[in-house]
């Protein structure tokens, strides 16, 4: 069925089209009557005026796709809403695809490049550890954002834009060892992790080791696999693990904000204070870290710059203004309540 | 462009469907060299396998948007895994449109509509109160959820899936109520409001005549405009307004979790404490509610309840079973510890 226009509904109504445009946009100089009768005909006929919401206005065929693993993750919030930004202002249609823990999410983007003809693709979240000739398959421009590694690909064959997540959560626990503290445990990924937990967690060994501080892997928590990964609840039943193993410690690292909240009600639960009996830390920069009780020391990301960047490093790809970009940006220590030096 | 299919794949290669497909399929039964060359002439004619991410197959005409506004609300998070699941187990597209504050989410719908071809529409979050013959231009059907009232509708014109925002909020501060309080603060939403900030405000003024209390405007806090609504940020300017101005109340009730966790911060700031000085409550029963020092009493929505009704009444629509329907669901006061009995 062709599409119909502003003249067919005068037309039918025997107006001309201004009349119809007057009923549309609620002008003044218009009858009630005439005005019902011209919304009725534009009912029926499922007429959509063209001069609504002309902001919106995008070419069906231009269409950009996010995917995001763990939707769930106050982290990404942020970054999402920088993302359809820059979308909208490119003219650029926008797909917010959430991908399951469990999916391949390049199945997931091959099967929506076939459905929606994409311009490109963001992926968000998620290890991003792929067979290299599935990775082939897509033929459409991506960038991985907040994911600064993938094993097995040559730098050329990727592009990327995030912090160096091995630097900055050496950063935090650099600072934890000046402070004092001798016995540090931490909360990361589990041992499978190839992407931010890996690199979060290498970065820590080293800290250590500079500090002259041996590695005890009871202090190593790992998150559970049938909890959200990163998430409070996570963060909160490894610290209950931690704490009950009876191995002392006095500063948890956590490698992300939500893990460090939920560290801290596992402290408090056990009768323990933080920081007086435990020092936490977290990694991300969430709004959450300044308003908890006690506010969280953590490194901050720049959400909003590395959204905008992933944005413009695609549309560069996009244009074939480059073959592939590796952007990283500097993250900041921010120290909070959460964390001063050890009482034991 | 026909679409290239498997068997003009093995055309070109010279080899039967069969061995594109063990190709594909990382199969053990292929040499090296065999699948190389097949990966590579699927990569230059842009093949996309039938078989990849089978469970995401789906009708490019099925499409249902969800409208949200206050994508960085991490209320809606759990709400919008939900709805993925279920329109994904019901084999239809979903798209996820962020609206802007200052947008019309109707305006934004019709836009939508015409472009994606919907078969219908979820609103999320807003006030929702629109022209009616505005309304009337949308030709699919729409659910609202979590968003109980639209003045100016007959309940036969739309359809619903909500908590009863003002028999909730008067279950809160009756509870407040009959702990002793008698000076009860509220942050809620601008006077302009007409939908759930406005229904909770209702439910306040009313518990508050009920247990023989006068209404005292100094202490009804208005969330600021010009920052997020309903977010911690404007729960932590407001409350410092409500500290400052010398007008003195035991107990604080934010129509938000998210406002309550931003009032409790503007409390120890304040250099009081969180119940002993005030006791604060919230509303939506988020996890962080759980969480937060001291944890905090709220109201909780059953979240994946009312997002799995608004599909369903959302197919129903479509499916025309039903013309409209209005569910409310009962929602739950948790008592935690950052409520207790007035100390003065």
């Amino acid at each position: 069925m062709a599409s119909i226009t502003i003249i067919d509904i005068a037309k039918m109504c025997g107006v001309g089209v201004t009349t119809v445009s007057r009923a549309i946009n609620n002008h003044p100089d218009i009858s009630e009557e005439t005005k019902a009768m011209i919304m009725k005909v534009i009912k029926e006929n499922h007429y959509v005026p063209n001069n609504s919401a002309r902001n919106l206005k995008r070419s069906a065929s231009k269409t950009i796709a996010v995917l995001i693993k763990g939707i769930t993750n106050p982290f990404f919030n942020r970054m999402i809403k920088v993302f359809d930004k820059e979308i909208q202002r490119k003219k650029y249609s926008f797909i917010l695809q959430r991908v399951d823990d469990n999916q391949d999410e390049i199945e997931v983007a091959i099967e929506l490049e076939k459905e929606k003809r994409l311009k490109g693709i963001v992926f968000l979240g998620g290890n991003f550890s792929h067979a290299k000739d599935k990775l082939e398959q897509l033929t459409v421009p991506f960038v991985l954002s907040t994911i600064g590694m993938t094993p097995g690909y040559e730098p050329h064959e990727y592009s990327t834009v995030s912090v160096d997540d091995f630097k900055e959560s050496y950063k935090m626990v650099d600072y934890l060892c000046k402070l004092g503290h001798r016995k540090i445990a931490i909360i990361t990924a589990s041992m499978a992790d190839v992407s931010i937990g890996r690199l979060r967690y290498e970065g820590y060994k080293q800290a250590l080791e500079d500090n002259g501080l041996e590695l005890n892997e009871k202090l190593v928590g790992r998150m559970k696999e049938n909890i959200e990964s990163y998430s409070m609840e996570n963060g909160y039943v490894v610290t209950k693990e931690l704490l009950e193993s009876g191995e002392d410690f006095t500063a948890l690292f956590a490698v992300s904000d939500s893990l460090a909240v939920g560290a801290c009600k596992a402290i408090f639960e056990s009768g323990k204070s933080v920081p007086e009996d435990y020092s936490v830390a977290g990694f991300d920069g969430l709004d959450i870290t300044f308003y908890y009780n006690p506010s969280i020391t953590t490194i901050r990301q720049p959400v909003e710059e590395i959204a905008e960047e992933t944005i413009k490093v695609l549309y560069d790809l996009i244009n074939k203004k480059i073959t592939h970009a590796h952007k990283v940006f500097p993250a900041e220590l921010i120290v909070r309540k959460s964390t001063i030096e050890p009482s034991r």
